[in-house]
C-alpha cells in the first residue's frame, strides 16, 4: 500500500477551520487507499509567542527548558488535527517526537536527526491509522527533549519519508509552489512544474525563502522527491527532484534585499590581512555572504563584503577595532543594496548567461557593484532603487514570463464561502 | 534537609511577571536551605482556550487526544517557571507527569493516580535542583498520557507530597486562605487559621470552592497537612489538618446559589416510585444534591430535589417523560434558591446548632424550603432574594464576625508597584 507523507506549516493550521481543512485532505487520501503520515508545525505564530514569553521570564532562556516549551506548539496542533480527523469518521493517532522514535543529537535548540525508530509508526499505519507526528522535535538517546531549530518540521517530514521508504514528501505551505521569481515583484512570474535539488538549494541560499535548505539537502541525500504546494488549493505545486538530462538555462531569479554591504577602504595590502578581518567577524558569530577584494594600488586595497543587515549592530564594534588595528582608512556601510541571483542547471553547459545578464543590466543603465558565481548561479549586487526594474527586465530577457498573471488564494474553501457570504 | 512542596494555580502563573514572582518565592525557599518541589497548573485560562479549540475541530473530542492537548498547558508553565528560576541564578529542572513518574489509571480525562516512582525527582532534589512538575497529568502503565480532570493539579501536589514523605503541601491560589464565609458577601468574614479535613470537605461539598474535595481527601488519607494561601502576599494562609480535640461549634458558612430546585407534585405514593425517578435522572448523568419527600396525602405525595442549575436543560426532557409515565400531576422549577450550610466539627457534641439556626432565620422572617444535615453540617435551602441577609445574620449570630474588614490583593509586588506608578 502506497504511503503519503505530508507536512503542514503553521499558516495552514492557524485556526480550527484550517485544521479541519487539512483533516479533510488527509482523510481523502486514506479513502483513496493510501497509508497516511502527516507532520505538523505549530499553529500560526505560536512558536513566536512562546519565544516572547520565554524571553520575558529570562532574557537568555536555558536551552533545555526552551526546547520543552517550544515543543508544546506542535503537540497542540498534532492533537487537534487527530481530533479533527476522528470527527470526520477517520482513525488517527498523534505522536510526539519521542513517540515517533525521532532520535537526535544532544544540541538543544539546533539538534540534528541521527536516526528514526519507525516501529511504532509502522504498527499504527498497518492498523490503518492516520499518523500525525509533531514536527521540529525529537529526543536524545538519554531521553531529553530536543528541537531541530527553525524550519525543523520540513526536516522531520523528509527524514520520516526517507526512514519509511516513501517515494516522496509533500510540503504544504501558503504558496502554490516555487516561482521563477517572487510574484509580488514580478506579476508575470510563473510557477515551476519541477526544479532540481541543486537549483532549489541555490535559490534558497540566494534568499528565495520558501523551503529550508536543510530539508532540501536531506531530501537530495536520501532521494526523497519533494512537492511544494498550497494547503489552500488542489493545484499540483512544484516537484523538487534530481535534475533532468536537459535543463533550463535559467529556472528562476532570487531577489534578496535583506543584506548590507560594507567596504573597508585603504587596507594595507599585506599577506593575511583579509584573513585577520574575516576571522574577527566570524568570531563574533556573523556569517558573511559575498566578498570582493579590489586590485591593489600603492600598496593599499579595498575590501567589500555583504552580510545580513540584521547583524550590522553586532558587526560595527568589530569593524571599528579592526580598522584601527590594521591602519585602514575607513569603512563605508550601504544598506540600500539588493542581490539578484540567476539560477539554472543549464548554465553548467552554456557559458553565455553571465554575459547576457550584464548586457541587460547595462542596457537599463544599472551599475553592478559585486558579482559572485557558482556552477549554476550568477549573483550580482545592485542598488535597491533599481532592483525591481532589473528583476523584471532579467525575467523577460531570459524568457521566464508566464502567459497569465497568477492570483493565489490563502483561504480554505470554508473561508472562501464565508467571505462570499459576508460580501452579499 | 526539609522538603517544601508547593502548588501554584493558573492565576498565580497568568503572566511572565507573575511567573517571575513565583520563581522568587521558590528561590527564596532554596536559599533558606529547603529542598523545593513545585507543582504547576496551566497559565491563566489556557486550559479553557484549548478545550474551546478542541470542540471547534470536533464536537466530541476523543479522550486520548484531548489529554495530549490539555497536557501542553502545564508543560508551558513548568518550562517558563524553570527558566525564570535559572534567570535568578537558581538551578531548576522541569518534569512532565511522565518524567516525574506519576502513574495513573487508564481512564482518559479523569484518571486517578495509582503510584508515583519518585527516583528521578529525588535525584534532582539531591542535586539541589528546584524541581517543577506539571500538575494534572500522568501516564498509564502502557505509557499513554492521561489527565486527572479539573482541579487535578491540587491532587498531583498532594500525592507528590505524600510519596516524598513531605510533612505538608502549600497550595497557592489567588485568595488568602479559607474564610468563615465568602468575603465578597460578608465583609466581616475572617480568615481561619486552621480547619480540619472533615470541615474542609463539608465546606467544599457545600459549594465553598477554594479547594478540590479530591485533593483534601487524598491529604487526609495520607496525613499531609495542607496550607491554602495566596501567591500575592506573604500572609500565612489557612492550615488544613486533623481536627483538634476542642473544635469550634461553627467554623464557616458556605453559600451556594448555583443550584435549582425541582418539585414533582401529585406523585402516586407507591413503593419504588422515587427510585424510578432518580434512576432515570442518574442514567442521564445528572447528580442530584438534596432530596425531600413530603408526607403522603390521599395516596399522593410531592418530591423535591436540588441539582446544579446548569444541568436543567438535560433534566427537563427526562422529567417530562417521568411525569407522564408515573401519572404525576406536574413539576415546578425554581432557580431562585440558595443553599446555606453551617459547618463545624463542634456540632458533633453540641445539638443546639440547628435550633439556633432555625430561630435566627425565623426572626428574619426567612422561610426554610429544604433541610439536610450531616454530623458536622446543617444545610438549608431558602429564597435567593433573602439569602445574603440570612448569611450575614447567621455569621453574626454564630460569633464568626472578625474585628476588621480584610482587603485582599491579587497583585504581585511588581504589579502593585506598576499600578502605583500609573496612578501618579
Amino acid at each position: 500500500m502506497d504511503l503519503v507523507v505530508a507536512k503542514f506549516g503553521g499558516t495552514s493550521l492557524a485556526s480550527s477551520r484550517r485544521i479541519r481543512n487539512v483533516a479533510r485532505r488527509l482523510f481523502a487520501y486514506q479513502q483513496q487507499g493510501y497509508q497516511v503520515l502527516a507532520v505538523v508545525s505549530a499553529m500560526g505564530k505560536t512558536t513566536d509567542g512562546l519565544l516572547t514569553l520565554a524571553r520575558e521570564v529570562n532574557a537568555q532562556p536555558p536551552a533545555r527548558e526552551l526546547d520543552v516549551l517550544l515543543a508544546t506548539g506542535e503537540m497542540v496542533s498534532m492533537s487537534l488535527l487527530a481530533m479533527a480527523i476522528e470527527g470526520l469518521g477517520g482513525q488517527a493517532v498523534s505522536m510526539t517526537g519521542r513517540q515517533a522514535g525521532i532520535v537526535t543529537t544532544t544540541r538543544h535548540n539546533k539538534a540534528q536527526i541521527s536516526r528514526i525508530q519507525t516501529g511504532r509508526i509502522r504498527r499504527a499505519l498497518d492498523k490503518q491509522q492516520i499518523v500525525i507526528v509533531a514536527g521540529f522535535q525529537g529526543i536524545t538517546r538519554a531521553g531529553a527533549l530536543t528541537t531541530l531549530g527553525r524550519g525543523g518540521s520540513d526536516t522531520s517530514a523528509v527524514a520520516l519519508a526517507a526512514a519509511l521508504g516513501a517515494q516522496g514528501c509533500e510540503l504544504y505551505t501558503d504558496v502554490e509552489g516555487i516561482y521563477s521569481a517572487d510574484p509580488r515583484l514580478v506579476p508575470r512570474a510563473h510557477k515551476l512544474d519541477s526544479i532540481s535539488y541543486e537549483e532549489m538549494l541555490e535559490l534558497a541560499a540566494a534568499g528565495a525563502g520558501v523551503l529550508q535548505m536543510r530539508a532540501v539537502e536531506f531530501a537530495r541525500n536520501f532521494g526523497v522527491e519533494l512537492t511544494c504546494r498550497s494547503a489552500f488549493s488542489d493545484n499540483p505545486g512544484t516537484l523538487i527532484k534530481e535534475a533532468d538530462m536537459e535543463s533550463a538555462l535559467v529556472s528562476g531569479i532570487a531577489y534578496d534585499n535583506s543584506e548590507a554591504k560594507i567596504t573597508i577602504r585603504g587596507v594595507p595590502d599585506a599577506l593575511g590581512i583579509a584573513a585577520t578581518v574575516f576571522a574577527a567577524i566570524a568570531h563574533a558569530g556573523i556569517s558573511v555572504d559575498m566578498i570582493v577584494q579590489n586590485i591593489s594600488e600603492n600598496g593599499h586595497t579595498d575590501i567589500s563584503f555583504t552580510l545580513p543587515a540584521g547583524d550590522l549592530a553586532r558587526l560595527l564594534p568589530v569593524l571599528d577595532a579592526q580598522v584601527a588595528k590594521l591602519g585602514a582608512r575607513e569603512y563605508l556601510v550601504d544598506e540600500s543594496i539588493t542581490k539578484l541571483s540567476l539560477v539554472g542547471a543549464g548554465m553548467r553547459t552554456n557559458p553565455g548567461v553571465a554575459a547576457k545578464m550584464f548586457k541587460v543590466l547595462s542596457q537599463h543603465k544599472i551599475n553592478i557593484e559585486m558579482i559572485s558565481t557558482s556552477a549554476i548561479r550568477i549573483s550580482v549586487v545592485i542598488a535597491t532603487a533599481k532592483s525591481e526594474q532589473a528583476l523584471r527586465a532579467l525575467h523577460t530577457a531570459f524568457d521566464l514570463d508566464g502567459d497569465e498573471i497568477f492570483v493565489e488564494s490563502q483561504l480554505t474553501p470554508d473561508e472562501q464561502a464565508a467571505k462570499a457570504q459576508k460580501g452579499r
